[in-house]
């Protein structure tokens, strides 16, 4: 763990004004982090994240007694949410009613807000419209991030939530659009790299101001590049590139290869990111 | 075939000032035709629609030779457009080579200029970015016809095309999106019983006004509920109900059960549709 | 058309002690066909098929009528049974029901029975367990050939079928394991190419002679590199090396590539059967 | 955990003359238990595995370093063999090359040997044949269990892997077909409450004995019934009715409700297993 450079990245993004943080979430490849790490990282987000920001922590585990015990450990690290992954790997198994249960109790004993996380490209599973509208009526379970990309089924989930509950998307393409269709925001990987050009799609797009097109155009290119090609290994580069601590992968994950390489460096000079 | 029913529509469709029509398209169950039957649907057509608007007709056969000279004939009859759905029989032998080469060879013979029509949901294929853009560089490819419902892949379409080629979404929840991300317009199967409400959407999209979100989520609801759900038949049976000719789907299709054409009816009630 | 060469074929195949022939299937490029051809191809058929054996032909159209229609002009043609593949444009729509309703029109108005064709690869849906099951109680439904290549299906299809329903594997790799679950027979685009050593492995596997097992090796690498990395195309030009006609394949498909071609005589020859 | 109900098993897996056993596996709710239990579970099978049955140990855990770190130190508690889960999360990134590596890794510096674990119904990823047989060819590579039920893939797998390379399918629905194709064994979770009933059929289809169909077949509908209707909760609730010790599953997972129960009671009677 690189924890003084995971600290220094936060001026970066806090100059771009983002008003939360995930932490330990897929980017951050919880999943190779024991234990002691996650709490590592835990305490020095709290360092840096402000007191007025969401300090979002992903804390969703198979069982859900893990999922519970871990969520308040994170509250005792001063975590303000939590994040929940679906649970997946017993898929077959893992029907709405399934789900439901699983979310209530968790909602139920968390003692900090949660919110589902929705991310079928690495779960291989899809939490129904249904089940989000049932949960969005807990009184803990306050928002979701869908990492879908499905604008359509990101509507139909704006259409049928209490309100209140917010809907973040987790997918660049789509981030103009869902702000769009009233998303309360995004919560992005590449967010990691370029968080001015998120933050001002973000602003554009809520004052129906179409200047936000050519920068969503952009931002739809440099996702696919470096994070739909590369993937978490890309994101770390390019946030090298942009003058932040990306640092390497853990294996079995991959750092983008020569060619990779060359094609994200120029497209982020192509945009005068780098 | 009802061809009486079929020229009375037009008269609200023209109303609502579509600039063009598909004929023989999926919601025209063309798979369901013989070709006389088809025949006589281009010449009652013809006679109907406006010579300004487009007359596009679904053309595509698993053959090359065969779409080829349907699409020649469909020219004969006055069509002044070609949409060619992907071959997809043999699914795993359509490789981006062979559907650029199929494309290829249809817009070279064709008398008429041609769009490429993506529909996944029928086809189980899709039609990579890599050959649209290929194929739209053409002199006879003028667009594409999107149903994927996919709004990253139309973006990156958008992206990545000649400039001039024409990309329609086929996809009624991300209308409002598409155009505010620059497609040319959409064919929709909702648009046969609210080509208004389409309209209405389009030129709102288009002028960036924020009075298109309401509108477009009211879409939404009309689509999941009719055409997601009930299919061809749903999208009849809404027709009947807003003072159009709908008539019946043909077997193995079927007409929405009685539960189903309640929760129609009262949506469209409750839009003052009906 | 080449019907000289299609007749031709007949005198290989009878002398391995086919039993029946599927006329106008997958691999006949059924698709590719237009009704004058297929007629031909019918009349053609007739002449060489024996009277006592099977005369199967392919009539699944998109619709039900369409298919009850051609069912009964193959039966003109003197077919003995019809092999209906499961309609499939409209994918969402082809629920259990729906498919259970199809069948049983055809089946109620075929005069020759008809065999179920279930063919995932091709058509993008799967025919239930539950539907098979209910339709082989239909008196005029009288089989399967069930392509999926799933054992685990096939054997539960075996299971719950009633009693004298024929059940035909579709798939060359699980042909001896389909034998020996008590598989009525197998109908394989390879017996095209390789009758005999399919005719060999279907008499040791239900003599439960393990004398099958290098048998069935072969057949799976044959069926692997020909039929499944080069398709239709793959095996034509395999039934012209083994001294039959196979003719080309229309557009879209493609012939082999030189790399191709070059592996499959390899293999043909490593068998000697070329 | 109920470490006395675990370790009174094996009398009743003994007397059926297992030749080995996988604890920490998928049914054995692996991804619900933290370090502490593992080793605790670990202790207990030392205890009761004898000396010369093969005791494995399901060590594969997100990152390469996290897995190495867990197989050796099940061989520590005296483990003979790891049997290692595909890293799944990253579903995009694990391509043939990122998986051959992480297994290289993890047998180059594995103190004992290991086995692969295909199982795309948990993970979302297929192992390819071409990344089975290079690793096969690892002297710390010694087999593989592949859950997929795929018989042609485990056909091409014993054609395509080295000389001495176990290969296990963990599939009931194919056990006969599988032996029959010259696999080395099985792995299954149905094994936990019909041993016995696995070790005939195994013995029977080795023998090339008819006599193994009927069997199979009992096999098949209880595979069905129990553990695909019901998952592992369905896998305890049969141990239960068969004088073993089955416990509850954990949270989310869900056992058998009294509709299933009763079914799995009636399909036990049946074949007097209960």
């Amino acid at each position: 763990l690189d924890l003084t450079g995971f600290a220094a990245n936060f001026a970066a993004w806090q100059a771009a004004q983002m008003t939360g943080y995930v932490v330990l979430g897929s980017t951050g490849e919880v999943v190779h982090l024991d234990e002691r790490e996650k709490c590592q990282i835990l305490t020095a987000a709290r360092q840096v994240i402000p007191a007025n920001a969401a300090f979002m922590v992903g804390t969703g585990l198979p069982s859900t007694a893990a999922t519970i015990e871990f969520t308040n450990l994170a509250a005792d690290y001063g975590a303000t949410h939590a994040l929940v992954v679906t649970p997946h790997y017993f898929k077959s198994a893992m029907s709405t009613s399934v789900l439901i249960n699983y979310y209530q109790q968790v909602a139920d004993a968390a003692r900090i807000p949660i919110l589902l996380y929705n991310v079928p490209q690495f779960t291989g599973i899809t939490l129904s419209i249904d089940a989000i509208a049932r949960l969005s009526q807990h009184p803990n379970i306050v928002g979701i991030k869908d990492s879908s990309g499905d604008l359509r089924a990101l509507q139909l989930t704006i259409a049928n939530v209490a309100p209140d509950f917010a809907v973040f998307t987790g997918s660049a393409p789509i981030l103009a659009a869902s702000v769009a269709a009233q998303a309360t925001g995004a919560i992005l990987a590449v967010a990691n790299f370029v968080p001015q050009l998120c933050q001002q799609i973000y602003l554009l797009a809520q004052a129906n101001d179409p200047a936000s097109n050519p920068l969503q155009q952009q931002l739809l290119l440099l996702s696919e590049q470096i994070a739909s090609v590369s993937g978490v290994g890309g994101v770390k580069y390019a946030m090298e590139l942009t003058g932040l601590i990306g640092g390497q992968v853990r294996s079995p994950l991959t750092m983008p290869d020569k060619a990779a390489q060359e094609k994200i460096a120029q497209l982020l000079l192509r945009y005068n990111l780098c």
